[in-house]
């Protein structure tokens, strides 16, 4: 038997496994963000402590951002320009890899949590597909034609930019680069600062939910229209809010307005927009495959 | 030596080629789209004629659309739910097959405009990019990870929904099914109608450019978010204005707001933001390159 290690380094816990694959978790350690030095060092003993007797093969890591996924690049494995204080350029696969003394790959928290969504959740097999999270910030990685979407970085799908009516909502968003893009309007953090609440406080019926949904919808209609995805998973806190999916999807149906007809989008929509099947566990099961795949 | 067949099968007009491969044609004829009838009649003609001595391999389409590209499907190789008058479900790929007794592949005219870039134009070997045209109407496509982009359809990134300041810019845009969608907004229909003359008879200086730019980079910079792609080509009657070009790249810098840092969006944009290599013969010579990979 080969054990792998994974890891979902998410900006506030790291959710650490060592897996003889997805459908194999021999050992699983949540503990809180702190500083880079304490936080990856911890996660550091515990795949020391696990690989005693059957050393890892490999790790996977599937890490908040933006992150430096270019091979070529000098900061590769790094975290690079993100705001949580302390960790702006981290490097983090290089002192894994030189801390364990095994492989280590890295993509982003999103990437890693489509991966396991694809091996064994709720797009197994499906190509394309994408996997959104909307909580306090907003991401979306996925599968294309086999692989993980990367690029010239990573997609930074939150920051896209949607119709806005400041008629209906003068609220002006609160991404610091953008301002109403759509995690500025949309995300966990955007639903506190416009309603003076946290969204799990919200109530159901409450019109938060309703505009929450026609801001996804304009998203997920942009996603479709240019990467036509079979499947779209939608995780994050924010969609721990089952009302929000049928809402999603017939504002989705009302927006496409017909134009592109297929079965997914009629009678099989409840098929097509779908909250993850792997819970809080998609990253890090993600992260196993990836080093799986190493 | 082996001959294929390609076809760019456009609204307006439909171009054959016979050639070796992309750098090597040996026959080429370009004539405009009638009834489906005289139209597929006349390439059946030009292959039949050219194929005497050297028979063709195969033959790849790059279609106009919708069409339906999974194969599975009973109308595989149709050009779907058009509004073009007399082509609307219409059998396309068996057609040819039946007719001329050879493989075909069919794509959209878009993703073989891609594949011709790819394989010998202004995206060689560049992966992902994703090649924009901006004419009558507008489309994409791209190569991601090595293939088409292909998924529950194929893109239809002309129905994007992108912010509408309708103070600045009253028109309501001319999608039948969206209204102001990037497609509704900024096609050469768009422009005609909202300055009540065609594009190409708006002077150099109009502010019909910049605003034309504005909506461009809007779409630009959604799917640099969504996808990363490490080059975009912008094709299409529209786009033959070149001063559009610095206007869109100024833009889309402005729009992303030093959020994604990368040297192609800064020093390098001119070298990101391009024109296709391959003038009108992108999608033609992506045909054969569909052909060849059959």
């Amino acid at each position: 038997m080969e054990y792998y290690g994974g890891i979902e380094a998410g900006g506030t816990k790291f959710v650490c496994m060592v897996a003889g694959g997805p459908e194999d978790i021999r050992a699983e350690i949540r503990f809180p963000t702190t500083t880079p030095g304490e936080t990856i060092g911890r996660a550091v003993a515990f795949f020391r402590e696990q690989s005693r007797g059957h050393p890892l093969r490999a790790v996977g890591v599937g890490s908040f951002g933006p992150v430096d996924l270019d091979p070529l690049s000098p900061t590769y494995g790094y975290i690079t320009s993100t705001p949580k204080p302390g960790w702006a350029q981290t490097g983090f696969a290089g002192r894994l890899e030189a801390a364990l003394q095994v492989p280590v790959r890295f993509d982003t928290d999103v990437n890693a949590a489509a991966l396991g969504e694809y091996a064994c959740g709720a797009a197994r097999g499906v190509d394309p597909f994408i996997y959104f999270t909307i909580g306090t910030g907003i991401g979306a990685g996925g599968i294309v034609n086999g692989a993980p979407m990367h690029g010239l970085l990573h997609p930074e799908t939150g920051h896209i930019h949607i119709p806005h009516d400041r008629a209906a909502d003068p609220f002006p968003g609160v991404c610091p680069y953008h301002g109403d893009c759509f995690e500025g309007l949309a995300s966990g953090s955007a639903l506190r600062e416009r309603w003076g609440q946290p969204a799990e406080t919200l109530p159901a019926g409450h019109p938060a939910w309703d505009l929450e949904a026609h801001y996804i919808a304009l998203a997920l209609v942009n996603l479709i229209c240019s990467l036509s995805p079979r499947r779209i998973i939608l995780g994050g806190g924010v969609m721990q809010r089952q009302e929000l999916f049928p809402l999603v999807r017939q504002k989705v149906r009302q927006l496409l307005n017909g134009y592109i007809l297929h079965p997914s989008l009629e009678a099989g929509i409840d098929q097509y927009i779908v909250p993850p099947a792997l819970g809080n566990r998609s990253g890090c099961l993600g992260a196993i495959v990836l080093a799986q795949q190493n």
